[in-house]
């Protein structure tokens, strides 16, 4: 059976086509920049380091890039939701349990968004957090090691993409739904699709962040089945409230592209989260059975744990009054970003040509006074022009996102139209605009989203490439564009490629960080069950089927370096401890045979790849990285027998006992 | 059992530790360049493009990326033997294939070497060659396409390093063992380790390339059980012979960072292929059983295959004389590199402090004077000063590979001494040499292994970073710096981090490709099975327990975006067509639920997804590539019911007909 629709979808498509891209003819403009100018503004000399680190999201690749600026270079990819199998992420027995979730292995995902962490609102740099959208959850990357060392899934969500945004002093991180969906059990959620109105439903979570970065659900707000795009906190006196965009209030389940296109305004959700703790401090909330996995990586074992959690505390704002309210917003609006000071929030509406900046001031106002023009699915709607501050006239096509540069100026995206405009918060006048090549998403200007922004570089994040580098087949890098603020007028100074899809990055000061990185795990405070401290203590252990090689590895030896007795079935484990307490000398290990991946193994670390031989024969096992002038001869040969062969267990670990 | 080594291996380790590590107190001299004036030369700014496209395998990340030369930006992480969650590599049904090898799925590999395809000895870049070391295989990526469209897996083999390196005209890719390992069935390899020097051995794959580009084993060489390094084909003079570093020629099975390194001499194995080729022509080879994988994309349905061969045709040069001569090369060999004229050959003993020069026209004299010193293992050796054209006296310590400027100048690199050293080929003497940060591993200047090399740019891939950028943590990406070396002293421009491990890489000048470049992939050329043409053709359909969804993908709608009636259990197929024509237009694919990866489809191609579902309820999908200004539209559901559930299949398109 085909439902039939109405709706004559190649004219909608033609007329979106043309809307949304308007690329590939406009002129070569750099600014007003020199070449020779832009050169010496960029280039980091030899020995030289960047001034800031951008943590680039690396969207549908899973991973966030660690970005140098202003060089533009890519100095990690840091792996966060997706398995890695340069280095073993997902493979290893210590990170496959941060991988889990309440339905089981889940080695990818689509991280679209960067939260630095902020103390009074500004980056302390302590840890970024990075939503995965598909199935929903938050992480936590250390950034002393740029390890993700938490995994929280969301329940009740799906499409994770509002998220994380994170409260000026990191007390919560926030993850909202972007696909409303039925949130009952896996057979109550078995409904009709044309029953969206009835039973889909929005949430909103609402995840404690503690002192040391743990993760915990405090509390979900179930909402209207809308759509929820992005988020920010306010800050300074807006602390205590946060602003989500939403889209597709017409609640539509199919064609969504028109159908929830309807509306000449959909909303910024005001949540008042001061309220919602006061309500769950009186008992208000409500435990619900919820599944989801909660992984962390132990920091003294260095292996990832998983446990699966029953429930989740929920609150029902439309019983719980004065929590949820909503603001007129024009047009399918995707940024919904807060300045400095917190007073201006600035919507932007995708569809829009003009930008809507709200005020809180009178927003408070309006909400005291109920200056309201309605209600959506029973929470108030306040009346767009009471909370307007004002509105940016004419800034181009298809405002995204809003950055700030803490000298009172706000640089919005513009996709439709592929350009930077940066208008004045205060008179709401253009002050400037460049054109980006081309249609660009986020921005992030260092500190651009915090109370303290760093305004000397903003970064736009392009989705269209096309022909801004040598051409690679029909695949190509998505482009960032690097621009100096620091004048009346915008400059362009470089293109660089970047990694997966850079939908959003947060950037910040370098000295922040660089003094208090880890370099190495010290191999005294290694408390892996299987660590092998010293190459006498290498050996092989069988216990029923399982073997266990307790291995070292150190320039330029692994021992054991031969190994014999291993039978076809047995569940083999390679436990191997990287002996070397020198910075920037890991050591990799790989078994021919046992190929889904290889180890690599920092100094002082333990790390384990699980192999069932499925034939007999000899595999060579040897050091993936190049490690010292003998990295090559960073060898040895495990021989595998049949199932019924008498070989005795047998290795030689080149150590130095006596004859 | 407990084997005991009477040596004392902390005595030795702290020797070669010392030896392989002399890095961190170097001062920094970046040359005699001005900053200005390096930032000038590297500058490619806003529109302009790269002058040489720079291949540069991963190393242990098992893939390629494609860097600009000489800005160092990533243009591409381009994915070969490793799955890639960010694209779809290895998860999509079109792609699985690609990874099968004779014993199954390996979605992993640890890539060295890349060959780019020659005519008469020069660049032609049709296609890029890389070897996989863990799984032995030899991979082909279409430079036009940037593709992996074929993989050839081969047999006898385990750690498949001297690879893949090509004849003048691409006659042959050769691929050869690391690992010499027993070469029988996997029962008969079921032997003990002690055995090596009876029952190991090496061998030799030559690869024969068509005109398309089809690999395909030619014959096999049986060699004595050593570990091969690298290797170069001649060239001009020396067109027909082909030149190996070997190592562990004393055939030690343990401890190989001192057993290997006993004796002063390794050998340099020279191959005429010629000669084994009119040995095949006479039929002297012999077929023996060997199970290996071809694999293929498919031009028309862009669909990979996967055939399990059954034999290889092997050579005995043992009993066939004069194919093999062994030469002698202090001392353990890593780089053997060919001159452009193709008289020279350059040996690196990676624990030598000399360079020794080989001359092919005193190689030969000396083969036709029989002018050995002895056999190694039944093959003659040939005597080490008749061969000899002269040595680089006090080159620096370590020297591993040298690639050439087509000024009559070598460039070795040095990884013990951490320099880059350029010395005369004619007179052998020293003629500049710059400190690398750090350890320096291979070389590579745009065609520099080739008979036209474009010496302008030289780049060393170092193997330990440390403090080159800002830290990330213990992990650190590997260096790489760029040297001008157009002028009589080189250069330091730029340092770039890289992606994995760059192991080695090659360069050539944009022009040959750039403009031969595949944009996008004609619809109406589409010949995958389930491809779906226009919206109007979007449909699923049961095929008992199997729903293959015909799925159109244009901006921005996916056709069809309800979707009702799939059951538990079902194996469910999305095969999802992207119907765009224009560049740089991808579409991605997601739902919630089927996690592994997600799909990335290029304009006018069809990827398919497999998802089982495990449980009912409704799962969203939606499109993971920022494609429009309505790209958080396309979206749709699909709802999952019970097993038993009597709910029937029902979808709604969104096409144009009427009701």
């Amino acid at each position: 059976m085909k439902i039939k629709q109405a709706i004559n979808l190649t004219a909608i498509s033609a007329a979106v086509l043309a809307l949304s891209f308007s690329t590939g003819c406009r002129p070569e403009t750099a600014g007003s920049v020199s070449v020779g100018d832009a050169a010496s503004k960029v280039y980091v000399a030899p020995g030289q380091h960047d001034e800031f680190y951008n943590i680039v999201s690396g969207g549908f690749n899973g991973q966030m890039s660690v970005v140098g600026l202003p060089s533009g270079r890519v100095l990690k990819i840091l792996p966060v939701f997706s398995a890695h199998p340069e280095n073993g992420y997902g493979y290893t027995e210590e990170s496959k349990p941060m991988l889990n979730t309440a339905h089981g292995f889940v080695p990818w995902d689509d991280l679209h968004h960067i939260a630095i962490s902020t103390t009074n609102g500004e980056h302390d740099a302590r840890w970024a957090f990075g939503n995965a959208n598909n199935t929903p959850r938050i992480a936590r990357v250390d950034l002393t090691s740029f390890e993700t060392v938490e995994i929280l899934e969301i329940p009740n969500s799906a499409g994770n993409h509002s998220s994380p945004f994170i409260t000026e002093n990191t007390e919560y991180v926030v993850a909202s739904t972007r696909f409303s969906v039925p949130v009952g059990t896996d057979e109550e959620n078995d409904v009709p699709i044309e029953t969206y109105k009835e039973n889909f439903k929005g949430t909103v979570s609402f995840i404690k962040v503690g002192d040391k970065g743990d993760m915990s659900i405090a509390f979900q707000l179930v909402t209207p089945g809308v759509n929820f795009d992005l988020a920010r906190a306010g800050k300074g006196k807006s602390h205590g409230w946060f602003f989500f965009s939403t889209y597709n209030t017409e609640q539509a389940h199919t064609l969504l592209e028109v159908n929830a296109s309807q509306r000449d305004k959909d909303f910024i959700m005001a949540v008042n989260w001061k309220k919602a703790e006061e309500y769950i401090k009186a008992g208000k909330g409500k435990t619900v059975k919820a599944k989801y996995a909660h992984n962390k990586l132990d920091h003294d074992t260095h292996m990832a744990t998983s446990t699966i959690m029953e429930e989740v505390l929920q609150l029902d704002p439309k019983e719980l009054k004065d929590i949820i309210y909503f603001i007129p917003c024009p047009k399918s609006p995707h940024g919904t970003d807060v300045d400095p000071s917190g007073e201006y929030i600035v919507g932007s509406g995708k569809l829009a040509a003009l930008i809507p900046v709200f005020s809180f001031t009178k927003l408070m106002e309006a909400i005291d006074n109920q200056d309201f023009e309605g209600e959506y699915d029973g929470f108030p709607i306040v009346r767009y022009e009471s909370a307007l501050h004002g509105v940016v006239e004419k800034p181009g096509l298809g405002p995204l996102h809003t950055e700030f540069d803490g000298r009172g100026n706000a640089y919005t995206s513009m996709f439709v139209s592929s350009e930077v405009v940066k208008w004045s918060i205060e008179t709401l006048e253009v002050l400037d605009r460049q054109p980006t090549f081309y249609s660009v998403g986020h921005l992030s200007i260092p500190g651009g989203p915090t109370a303290k922004p760093h305004g000397k570089y903003l970064v736009a994040y392009n989705k269209i490439t096309k022909d801004r580098y040598l051409p690679t087949g029909p695949e190509l890098a998505h482009s960032a564009q690097l621009f100096d603020i620091s004048g009346d007028k915008m400059q362009l100074l470089l293109d660089f490629p970047t990694i997966g899809e850079p939908h959003y990055a947060e950037a910040f000061p370098a000295h922040l960080i660089k003094d208090k990185q880890v370099k190495i795990y010290k191999i005294e405070d290694n408390k892996h069950p299987y660590v092998t401290k010293g190459p006498g203590e290498a050996k092989v252990v069988r216990d029923g089927n399982k073997v266990h090689v307790y291995m070292t590895s150190i320039r330029s030896h692994f021992g054991p370096d031969n190994i014999e007795g291993v039978k076809v079935g047995d569940e083999v484990y390679f436990h191997v401890t990287n002996l070397e307490q020198d910075w920037d000398i890991p050591h990799g290990f790989a078994i021919k045979g046992a190929n889904t991946a290889e180890l690599l193994i920092m100094p002082g670390a333990t790390q384990t790849l699980k192999w069932t031989p499925d034939r007999p024969g000899i595999f060579p096992f040897y050091c993936t990285d190049f490690c010292s002038a003998l990295h090559q001869e960073m060898q040895g040969y495990l021989r595998v027998s049949p199932a019924n062969s008498t070989v005795a267990l047998k290795y030689s670990v080149g150590d130095t006992e006596e004859d």
